[in-house]
């Protein structure tokens, strides 16, 4: 019965449960008693994930047709092409829109389904598998095949028109509710860990669950008000005016500490404040930032709970089937603990305690700090953008070889979350066993004997070299207590150097024994670097290699010319003025033709500036009046995006623009 | 007889050089035709190392004694102590003395000792060694006494008298003579290899040689003419007349080399050539960083003949005893390599013939970046040097807290020469390690299956994930050609991004391949910063952490102290200003009085200037004199060293004197 019933799950290979099943209760071979999870059965699906797909497939490929035939005949209605393809687009990745929740609940869905298909049999469930090769191009194909199928449910929010709305109720609805009949069926299987499965979805769950609750209120929305669908244009619009008066006004923001008297404890509080991300006025993140935070946040989570689960049951299992045989096995190793059997057995479950413990607090530490660097990015992110919203050059990073964008900086651009996600994962396992590693050493060869005068290892090594040591610190005191006290002397304050022969013998004197000091700080330089660069690996804003060749780091390229594209493509008052003038009463009825300069529209651009001296402003005046109209008649050229900085830039060249870009 | 003769030699422990004998021959075992070691005796010396020690111990001592009371003597008759303990200084390590010669040698007599030592079982011959824990101890005392018997081979050319010259040539004749005699009687031991004490001993030889016919060129010289003591001096103060002149006369260096127009050929040549030392005219390295490269360059010598006597060797012979029992041991682990006897030993043999390449390569290799790295590095030293002259601030080093030196950089300073030897050493081992690990995967899983389609283990696994690796190489392609193609348009020789759905939605479909992709980027990531800390680790001059936090790494940051120390004490333009007046045909018959201003004096500082147009000069001569009278009084003053700049910067604040540390 269990195995027809893993069958008709899996579909194709019935052995790899009860292999699964065998492989975790290895370890707990001594012990019969406490093996629970023996009585998890396969769990058979009322509705097989097999119809799910083959269900939810079409109708997504249905939905993306209906919503690009939508597109095509709006833009068919308003008589303009404007060069596309009639595909809805996923998201505007580098405009500042408000609604970043559907981006980042889709991306989230998608991330936590391909953590899923790490470990999953059954990459396609409505395609037979032959073989377990033939599971590893499936899987390389489900790599295309669920971005494609979460696409609409994305697509129908950037449509914003209620029948995309409609449609992404239905998906959302769909795919939520088949989701969660499955996971309340089935709570438990029986990989890697009883709740396992359950667990890993939970970012998927709640994703899905958000979408299906975002789309309904967005119908109601759309069907209570007419301007609801406008939504987020004003809020954006709100956003970059916010920007622009707060750089034009010429306050600093106060979310900035700055420290006027360094002591020592607003040192460490600067330090600390550094590391946490405030958000400040008149400033927000990108939108691809955004993603992949919270990517990064998802990863931490779905690799602490694969570490946490696939490690800890099995090591708490080991520890309860501990018996006597435990005893002869190691004495077939030559390890002989005790001479009483029951002190042995004692022995060794306290040990595997120690393990667990120091793997669990290496988790831990893992996944704080990991978090702490990435809210350090956070803050990093944000005063790189505004440096290079000033026009700052980058500080190390690859010289701009000619103005405007580059294939590599937009190549960059669209694998920079991908890059950062994958960080993320390989820092924190690097992390987790580097920290494991370092607490069974220090726990088993410092604490251990302190506590219990047992495995003296290190201390007798440290003993039988007592002198070597104890001449070494010797001599690094001695030189520093020299340095301070015999060679330095105080003139009115000024400290200057004197005797200079009793120098030059100490140096001469103590040179071999420096040599050996030498080779331990080669080796704290080694593991601080190591430890370094481990802890700080999820940074992409950081270089591992040293300043003038720190573009040779492929992490840290990659985020240099990320930050070039967005600085480019989306800066913030460029785009706060195309908001303004298209949101311009006049611009709404006229379209296609060039419009009229009419004064109404220069004098919201000149309300933006606000002006406390009206009286000096006005010589200067006409000069803006003439410089708005011309931004103006540009801002109502269809391919403005494409040329923006240059066509502002170009006519603009002769005369003495203010510069919006300096705030 | 061999046991007797070998007691003789270390005088404690005769079954040492038995066990080593048996150690090296082990591998061997096989065959039992290929040992000529054997036949290496014990050597038994004639004039015994414990009696060498026990003869120039004394004469050492009272060398010291002889020259400390000379020097009492000489500075008595002056009528001026100085503040001196009697006691003769090493070397004066601070100013650019033109004799580096003698400094250079003793240090690496000094070094090449402490090699021997490491291996030595007889540390201090004439003490007898009671157990091998006494050993260490009398190791650890060996690392003082070591440089307490050569410290009068240095001392006695710092006095600069023919009384401290002809004790000086006694004394390196000495040394010489007896360590000569040694390997010639016994160039052979039975330690490590047949003639490895022979080799390491070399840099010793060769120091000790040139010390012993350094003392008596002095001497001769000494009592040929009467100015020849006074050599170092005259050729110092030319140096820093040149210098001085080189950086008032306003010409850049011609060494540099500029490329005004970098295409790629010149671009190559001009990274080349930032890796050679060029020496340019009107700057020299300071000795301490004359000694650190010399050490240096011995340390690469004795570690690369240790890592090739100790191990080649060793696999020769291994290769040489080959025989079927090899077969059987093999198969005994479950490896059968063939069905044919000799077919498995021919490859054995070709395996451990190949690993030796490997080992042989990496070492070069090694070698060859090491003395790269260090050259690199000289030229960083004289940029930075320069860069701190001219009053630069230190690029992301320590903040100065105040003026003048601190204890922290004379520690530095005191320790920057040991530390250096040590990175070399360490760094030369941790790429050995690398290079050796990197060539063996590579030539068995990559050279060795290509060329005899054996240990196919990699290609397999390449084969096996053949769909997934193309996915990735596909999705990488596909993302560049279509960030070149598709999503960029050059209008009036500007490019701008277009299509931009379709770049959305690329980066949405492509995002799962894009976190593969950066796990592959990371795991380049963490290669490439590994690599690049492991061949740079000998460089002090650079720092393996990021920019900001660059101090946190204990080489750089005893490399910035070291700096701050060298500019702060050794200013060459300061220097040449003392030497100068100290030359002056007014000063030398004055002592202890403060000598009057005359116009030779003041003639001698403006002929410095070599001013090109004197009708210009006319009206700035009269603020010149003044100065340059004033600069002369102070440099009278005895405790001028200690105070000397700012002693120079106070007084003259006033005026706008020219900064004679801005070339």
């Amino acid at each position: 019965m269990s195995s027809l019933a893993s069958a008709n799950q899996s579909s194709g290979e019935p052995e790899d449960y009860s292999y699964g099943n065998w492989y975790i209760d290895e370890p707990t071979s001594g012990g019969d008693a406490s093996q629970p999870d023996k009585a998890i059965l396969a769990c058979q699906h009322s509705f097989p994930p097999s119809l799910y797909h083959t269900c939810l497939a079409p109708l997504s490929l249905a939905t993306i047709l209906l919503l690009s035939l939508l597109v095509k005949r709006r833009k068919l209605c308003l008589g303009c092409w404007h060069g596309t393809f009639g595909l809805p687009s996923p998201w505007d990745f580098l405009a500042e829109e408000s609604g970043r929740l559907v981006p980042v609940a889709v991306f989230g869905i998608l991330f936590t389904n391909l953590c899923v298909l790490g470990l999953d049999d059954d990459p396609l469930p409505f395609v037979p598998i032959s073989s377990p090769a033939g599971q590893g191009y499936w899987k390389t194909l489900a790599l295309l095949y669920y971005p494609a199928l979460y696409y609409p449910l994305i697509a129908c929010a950037t449509v914003q028109h209620q029948a995309g709305y409609i449609l992404g109720c239905l998906l959302s609805w769909a795919h939520c509710g088949v989701q969660i009949w499955h996971k309340v069926e089935c709570p438990e299987t029986a990989k890697v860990y009883r709740y396992y499965s359950l667990l890993v979805s939970l970012p998927l769950l709640s994703g899905l669950v958000l979408l299906s609750l975002w789309y309904p209120v967005q119908l109601l929305r759309c069907w209570s008000g007419k301007t609801a669908p406008a939504g987020p244009e004003v809020v954006e619009e709100s956003y970059y005016g916010d920007y622009l008066r707060h750089v034009l006004s010429g306050k600093r923001s106060k979310g900035s500490f700055t420290v006027t008297n360094p002591n020592f404890a607003s040192r460490v509080l600067f330090c600390f404040l550094s590391y946490i991300y405030i958000p400040q006025r008149g400033f927000r993140l990108p939108l691809k930032l955004i993603l992949s935070a919270t990517l990064a946040a998802i990863t931490i989570y779905q690799e602490a709970l694969l570490f946490l689960v696939a490690f800890v049951p099995i090591l708490q299992k080991a520890r309860a089937g501990i018996t006597e045989e435990v005893t002869y096995l190691l004495a077939g190793f030559g390890l002989v603990l005790s001479e009483d059997k029951l002190e042995v057995i004692e022995l060794v479950k306290y040990y595997l305690w120690a393990l667990e413990v120091c793997y669990v607090s290496a988790l831990v530490l893992s996944c704080l700090l990991t978090f702490l660097m990435l809210t350090r990015s956070m803050v990093t992110h944000r005063a790189n953008l505004r440096a290079r919203h000033c026009g700052a050059a980058p500080d190390g990073g690859p010289k701009p070889q000619r103005q405007g964008v580059s294939a590599t900086a937009i190549f960059c651009w669209m694998s920079f979350s991908g890059y950062q996600t994958a960080f993320v994962c390989l820092g924190l396992f690097l992390q987790q066993v580097v920290f494991f590693l370092g607490f069974v050493v220090f726990t088993f060869l410092v604490i251990i004997p302190i506590l219990y005068s047992r495995n003296l290892l290190l201390f007798r090594m440290l003993e039988s070299m007592w002198p070597f040591w104890l001449t070494l610190v010797l001599a690094v005191i001695v030189q520093n207590l020299a340095a301070r006290w015999a060679f330095l002397e105080s003139h009115h304050d000024q400290r200057e150097l004197t005797n200079r022969k009793a120098l030059y013998s100490i140096t001469f004197l103590l040179f071999p024994i420096n040599v050996l000091v030498g080779i331990i700080v080669g080796i704290c330089r080694m593991a601080i670097s190591t430890l370094f660069n481990v802890i700080h690996f999820c940074q992409m804003d950081l270089s591992f290699l040293c300043h003038g060749v720190d573009t040779l780091d492929p992490g840290y390229r990659t985020y240099c010319y990320y930050l070039k594209m967005e600085v480019s493509q989306s800066h913030p008052a460029m785009r706060a003025f195309c908001f303004l003038l298209l949101q311009s009463p006049g611009s709404r009825g006229l379209a296609g033709a060039q419009a009229v300069l009419r004064p109404s529209d220069v004098e919201e651009g000149i309300h933006l500036l606000q002006t406390k001296n009206p009286a000096r402003n006005t010589t200067k005046s006409k000069q803006s009046r003439v410089r708005w109209g011309l931004a103006y008649t540009l801002i109502r050229n269809p391919s403005l995006l494409a040329f923006r900085k240059k066509t502002l830039a170009g006519p603009l060249a002769n005369g003495n623009q203010p510069n919006p870009s300096k705030p």
